[in-house]
């Protein structure tokens, strides 16, 4: 049977042990390419670059593996993977992350590794974004892994129904403390936010972004419920943002111009 | 009665003839204050600046109306025109705009334009984004005016239910020409990508994305439908990328580790 082919990216770079893992893991499951960007850009949403031209150099970083550095965001990299790297050849599953730092809730607006992920699902490649709510560099993936194993299995094997982008998060915890897998909703939560404001050493103002996660939504059902109570949350995600709650209300505004 | 506070922002910076439109409709409403990128700043979906410090400064460009250019993405505009400048005093509305092409469909993931609204509204600010289908720099936003106008004063007095964001795309018409407003739903529509590969002056490899839109989805409740037939569309919009179809299938996850 062939191979599948997998493609491997995420949002902190190369060297970043979290791509390390992720890259272990699939290696053993199928013919893996990686293509990362050359600089962290953690909190790049689904940026994508228009204005400027993108590099694309081949690295040897992983032992055996097919790896590239890009100039550009996480989801250039998913991009310039698809069309340039593999010469859109079809590509079975693309991972992300692992992410170092929480990507649940209101964060996968954000996350440059699920904007990753929600990339390879528009270009209809089934894919998984992959974070363990620890924001340190030396975080252990290990406990990880054996899921993470799993999961890429499953969506290899059975496809994803109704869905092509999953939003997986782990709590730290070790291995054996994993209560399970939840299968949940994103949660309605915010950060509340504020600048520290000082001055450069040159006497310029400038101001920092800071903030606080903080979670209203008190659903059993919610990834930040799933990953607060020891859980690894599953969140089926996609790309439409309609909040079809609201069109029936709105509908006056069809009418003449009265309004 | 106290006049009403109006944000304003965009992503194509503070020169670009859109901002202007919007401005000049909003300070008939409103007591507005406008917080724009510094440099074009599109296509940057919901990026944000984490790891560099942000600078802000007032500038003069629209007469009467108090201004700041900020040199961080639309949506660090968005957060430091509410924590900073306003001091998180209540703003009644934010307006994003007004874009120079669409927004509609899967435009509204990428759009740095869209993605500061929709921040605005993670802030619990009611916000409209506002885009023209057409890309020139010269393009004539007075047809638009008139209906900008009537949708800043509906939520003005009305609020929005359900949603607190409105994705509002104008096709390319005379203001007679304009068939009325459709209140819709995202299209399910894709850009096809390629790459231009080529040599730069210095003789090394670039690359620089090219596509062509494409809308598979046929049904006449899209907004792109609304736009081909002359209609405004108007989406309501939020952040909740769950795929909640797709949670059942995907129940099985949680039973043991025999998947």
């Amino acid at each position: 049977m062939k191979k599948p082919l997998i493609m491997v990216t995420n949002d902190d770079g190369m060297s970043a042990p979290g791509i390390l893992a992720l890259v272990e893991v699939a290696k053993e499951l199928g013919e893996v390419v990686v293509i990362a960007p050359d600089s962290p850009k953690s909190a790049q949403g689904h940026a994508i670059t228009l204005s400027d031209p993108l590099r694309l150099h081949r690295v040897d970083v992983f032992e055996g593996i097919e790896a590239y550095e890009c100039t550009g965001t996480p989801v250039d990299c998913v991009k310039l993977g698809k069309h340039v790297v593999l010469k859109d050849r079809v590509v079975d599953l693309c991972v992300s992350g692992i992410n170092h730092g929480s990507n649940a809730s209101i964060n996968i607006i954000y996350s440059g590794t699920i904007s990753a992920a929600m990339e390879a699902s528009l270009e209809e490649i089934h894919s998984i974004g992959f974070s363990l709510l620890d924001y340190s560099w030396d975080a252990d993936f290990e406990p990880c892994k054996p899921f993470i194993r799993r999961f890429m299995k499953y969506v290899l094997t059975q496809g994803l129904q109704n869905c092509s982008l999953l939003n997986i998060n782990f709590p730290k915890l070790s291995e054996e403390a994993f209560k399970g897998v939840k299968i949940c909703r994103q949660a309605d939560a915010r950060w509340i936010e504020s600048y520290v404001e000082a001055k450069d050493p040159r006497g310029q103002k400038y101001y920092w972004l800071t903030g606080e996660f903080t979670n209203p939504d008190k659903g059993e059902d919610t990834d930040i419920w799933a990953l607060e109570n020891g859980f690894i949350s599953v969140v089926p995600s996609g790309h439409d943002l309609t909040k079809y709650e609201a069109l029936e209300n709105l509908k006056m505004l069809e009418n003449g111009l009265d309004w």
